[in-house]
């Protein structure tokens, strides 16, 4: 999709500075810019390589309000931010016209709105309700009961365990299954064999989450796991059965969440991290990659980064390194 | 499904105390409990709220049985355990008829029991077997000459390669791969390049086992990889190659096991917990999330749980993070 | 499929020791063998139980040239890689017909190669184009101007996301998703909220790789993410966005890549090994299992082994070890 400077600079909340009717039609780093790009730079440093690139257009900060150029600029306030969103302008997807695949099978009672989209070989089992805009691609399974809100976005190859609930604007990676039973038994301490504890929950999935490729999500034992509003989960993360995510929390590659916890708001989680049941991770911490926090602990911090297993503050976890590095070079 | 505390009592071994005829219809956490859901309560200093909730009737243990009160109670020795029994009772799903759906391709070779069901887009290989009353889901490949015995669940999107033997009343979650290669080359020292060690060995899953969803278990490279009787396994764990595990062995979420390992009867391993190859873990060990144990490593415990990299007794452990943290206070 | 024992030591570049018209007929380990398996040995002390099995041949080392046998032996350099390229002779697959199953999906502007096979419930997007003697399995969705190679296996329910570029003979296990998304988001400072930074790049997989079940790799942001040449990738690992693997790497179960990680040629990570963004794996360096390496970090090595986080050379991280063992004893 084409796009005029003037037309990005009024879509992004930013100033153009040079001619505005400059076309752009990609986006590019500057390294590998070419014709017709958009780039953005977010340091002054970096404004001379971006000046002298390929691309016919750059985004950057206040700093280049001061530059002398004839190739358009758009200053904005957060050039990293404004280059998203104009990337949002540039991406649009064409939206496809409504269709239920003559290969999905819908139940009867499912109802499916009439502006979405159900790719071939896609099962919506009883009850079901797919929101409007909705696309559901190739290969789902989407269980009986499951509510899927508006313009949300389900890849191939999902599957969706009954009851679960998602809101509008979701977007699910090819692979994930949400709302699996929980990992729950009781141990029969006469024949030494575990019995399934009940995994009869919800899983309950908020506006404007995204979760990655492959990644697991279970429904509560008797109640709810919840994933809060704009929360962003990366691939083969585990999520556990009763947990609740609060809103705006980054969560990144392969971390774990055993059962029952609580993550409060913006909160960000390393890739690898694994977290023990009933522990409760306060508003704003930040837990480094492959850190671990044990069962029941509470962690509080103002921004201050954790690191290491048991999860200490990044201080700290420094102090220790070093003390016992010079503790092994004495050796 | 309903239950009369008195029938409910009859089917976990328990003792009513009150109305046997009181009907419940589903099941609570003391929180969460509305009019006829039964709850449990493990520890006498719960069952005030217990008594206290909207719930129908409460399972307890023998501390209850002193107790007055107008709700019903149903006293068992065990009360997670007689709560696990009930749920069996109130949630035994009506079985479905018998079906192979017709977008299913079965290769006539396969051979699938009168009471079995096959969902949508489910491939059967060549000789295949399919016991009675199991269930295949929706989008299963079911390879080669696989055989699964009775009563078994094969959620949506599990893919068995040839020649995997599954026994009677395993569970296997949605997007599991069982039987893959495993991960076996040779560096050819004058190329440089890694040629593929034979992988052409077999995956046996003994009775009674549950895989959780997205895991791997990779077939034997010669021989045979082996889940015993009873386990059961999270989300997200692999197995690679020749492994060999017992009965009863319980393995959390992400845990990872390489090539080639024992691990005894009733062992407990952690999330994330990664164990090296030729490793042999004892009866009885715990191991901690995210520990770790190194190739070769003979591990033996007593229920003494084992935590860290190298895993190591839990006793041992806290006396190194304890040291280390007071040496890091002295820098 | 039946070969000489002569066949054999032509194929693999041995050379024969007794009678080379004995057959064999499968591949076993010594403890397994059955009459008509071939077996190897690679050290001399396990020649005489591979003598003393029911094998019908065996692949040895020089060290086994003087020995006086009825067994008849092939004797290689290298016997374990002659070995795994016996078995590429005895476990050749018959190679199917060339079909397109009635119940795929293929759009008209995609090009599949008249040798290749695609199986039930495939989807072949626009522009998409499969070369000779390439599989497809069941159940895949192959996104548009998605291009894959020759004589390669794509096993079933793999999700391949539009513009990914896979070379000749790359083989992907079950449920592997290839070119998801990226993880990458603006934080919006006035809302709180993540905004999602393009993810409009491409993965190219060359020649040669094997990538394992239900691992993901995510394209590039911007840019492109790479696999190299030969390159093995086992189950449950995720490779993040603009990451650029080198030829002949090795990549063990369940390690994570988080963005812009550069992995020279011949890098052996282990299992479960965490790598931070814009990290730097110099040229045949050896990450034990577990590692952590920091985000922007450089490691050099001599085919020195790194193990713990952050990583450290094998020897350094010993001392470390033992020095807090030695501190906590003293506590």
């Amino acid at each position: 999709m084409k796009q005029t400077v003037g037309g990005i600079a009024r879509g992004v909340g930013g100033k153009v500075w040079g001619d505005e009717s400059t076309e752009v039609t990609g986006l590019a780093s500057i390294q590998s810019a070419s014709p017709g790009d958009l780039v953005f730079v977010e340091e002054a440093r970096h404004l001379g390589s971006a000046l002298g690139s390929k691309a016919a257009a750059v985004i950057a900060g206040t700093f280049a309000e001061t530059e002398t150029t004839s190739k358009p600029l758009v200053i904005a306030a957060h050039p990293r931010l404004a280059f998203a969103r104009a990337a949002v302008l540039l991406h649009r997807p064409s939206e496809r016209a409504p269709e239920i695949h003559p290969s999905a099978i819908i139940l009867p009672s499912a109802s499916i709105a009439v502006s979405a989209v159900i790719d071939p070989w896609t099962f919506v089992g009883a009850n079901a309700v797919i929101g409007e805009h909705t696309w559901i691609g190739a290969g789902c399974v989407i269980g009986t009961g499951v509510v899927i809100g508006q313009e949300s976005k389900i890849y191939p190859r999902v599957t969706i365990y009954p009851g679960t609930r998602i809101g509008d604007r979701v977007v699910v990676h090819a692979g994930a299954v949400l709302g699996s039973d929980g990992f729950g038994y009781v141990r029969d301490p006469s024949s030494g064999r575990h019995e399934k504890f009940p995994q009869v929950g919800r899983l309950d999935i908020e506006d404007d989450v995204e979760i990655g490729a492959n990644t697991t999500i279970d429904r509560g034992a008797l109640e709810i796991t919840r994933i809060g509003r704009g929360t962003k989960i990366d691939n083969l993360v585990h999520i556990g059965h009763n947990c609740n995510l609060g809103e705006n929390v980054i969560v990144a590659a392969q971390a774990g969440f055993s059962g029952s916890i609580v993550i409060e708001d913006n909160v960000v989680i390393g890739g690898q991290v694994g977290i023990g049941e009933h522990a409760h991770i306060k508003q704003g911490v930040l837990l480094g990659g492959q850190a671990g926090v044990l069962p029941n602990k509470v962690l509080r911090g103002k921004g201050e980064p954790f690191w290491g297993t048991p999860a200490k503050p990044l201080r700290d976890y420094l102090k220790s390194l070093g003390a016992l590095a010079k503790l092994g070079r004495k050796q």
